[in-house]
């Protein structure tokens, strides 16, 4: 039941209401690796620059993270991002942001990773979301994510990637963008009519839609009093969500729904504390208790 | 079981993507009265002026709404909003007020409505609310909702009324307003220590937050392709909520998440068309019907 999960591996700067965090490990791999991990072993494949610093990967490697899939590439530098949140924190300003290995060649999936059953690739180029899949042999289950950049300048090719992949995640201000439809449930199915057989439409505090041909699921988040730092929230719940998933021997409506508690339960974890810290060391036993309590708040009996 | 509901009653001019609707009846007591009515009599109490048009009250005359406490003012004015929604319908936009006759004087309980078991006191100012409310002799619930008008000039009275009533429902906006907390649910633990002992925080098409001493509940709201006209969606789910909780014998969690769920569902009909049109002839066996799918959209198992 192996899960490869590809995307950026950053270092950030985040200042939030609450404090500051300064060059510490992010991006959207890291963030979805340490919140799917707690259900079981996670192939991680990424670049990195010489830059990275040797301390960085320490909180996977203490988990079961297989980093045979990251690339440190002599004479590139890390991506990094520095952002900040103010009021209610809903949305990121990106005060800086470099590139840097992103906008070059993608990562090599290790022969041994080729036959992962369940693939998620987070966002990067969607033809190098592409070319990263098509070294995988016949996965069952392929989620990828995506954002403005790409909606914007790379249409025909994400067009291409929705073709392939089981399900999107993504939030309701990409699926707006993407489809060109206001109302959200409608830009689901539009997103649908372009190949995936389920969308999940994050709405950050709002909660999530999870959308098939024939269901639409509307879910709460967790009502959460502190956030300190919405940063990797959103690849949280993707981790959460792919790494459940994962486990279960198919994907019909029950299953999904509960990927997506686990997906918000994860994202309720994430943002409690800065950058990775509430991740690193997240059991299965924690997540599930969290869940036990997520599922008695809906029951309405 | 009898449930007494107070408020606006206007004359509405609405404009939104999908038409225009010019001079019909509308108000906070209107919705909230229809919504509620398919769970058993409410006794409506507002005042509208002389240029009440006859024909208006035909919708609420073919329910069990007794308008024994509808005064016509002899020469007041009725009323009158117009309002405009745009792209998402997040927010309406008051293109003409007239207060008129809701500037005035407030509506006289008649003595047959003194003994309601159940009181919703829907917005005016604060004052009017207490009023009214002591013309009631014993109720067991009593509801207010409010608004940034009252919140920003009227405050000192707006916190007398909130500490003799049982529950608020305001939306989100008025809750960060009245407590000047960002955070949501801090806002409403704020409004709890106020005096109610409940808080129904609405969202809009993101749902509501349920909050009591002990509890803390997030619910989505329907997901709705169509929304044709968002006015009165909040006042609907007021309606259904106490419509559904006076029916019942106590108001614990259970049954307030019940409410919340018949709030919802009320409102979800509401946004359908135009004015009321949609809540006119509901039925109770509709609300239930479109309550079970909601509450399996809910269950995860």
């Amino acid at each position: 039941m192996s899960l490869l999960i590809t995307g950026s591996i950053g270092i950030d700067t985040v200042e939030t209401p609450y404090g500051k965090v300064t060059d510490v490990i992010g991006g959207t791999a890291i963030y979805s690796s340490l919140a799917a991990v707690p259900y079981g072993p996670v192939r991680l494949v990424g670049v990195v620059g010489e830059d990275f610093p040797d301390g960085a990967l320490a909180p996977l490697q203490s988990r079961e993270i297989d980093l045979a899939g990251l690339e440190r590439r002599a004479g590139s530098k890390t991506f990094r991002w520095t952002g900040k949140y103010e009021g209610a924190m809903n949305e990121a300003q990106t005060v800086d942001v470099s590139l840097n290995v992103l906008a070059e060649a993608g990562a090599k999936v290790p022969a041994a990773f080729a036959d992962s059953r369940t693939v998620f690739l987070a966002n990067t180029h969607p033809t190098l979301q592409r070319d990263m899949l098509a070294q995988v042999r016949d996965p069952w289950t392929v989620v990828c994510d995506t954002m403005n950049l790409w909606i914007e300048n790379e249409r025909a090719s994400l067009l291409e990637t929705l073709a392939k992949v089981t399900g999107v995640i993504l939030n309701d201000g990409e699926a707006r963008m993407l489809t060109g439809v206001v109302n959200v449930i409608e830009a689901g199915t539009a997103i649908l009519s372009m190949g995936p057989e389920f969308v999940v439409i994050k709405k950050g505090e709002h909660g999530a839609i999870l959308m098939t041909a024939d269901a639409v699921v509307a879910m709460p988040a967790l009502p959460t009093r502190e956030v300190r730092d919405p940063t990797g929230a959103g690849d949280s719940f993707a981790g959460g969500f792919l790494g459940y998933l994962n486990t279960q021997p198919t994907r019909d409506l029950a299953v999904l729904k509960r990927s997506v508690a686990r997906g918000t339960v994860a994202a309720s974890f994430t943002i409690e504390d800065f950058s990775i810290r509430r991740l690193v060391d997240l059991t299965r036993e924690q997540i599930e208790e969290r869940v036990k309590s997520f599922l008695e708040m809906l029951r309405v009996e």
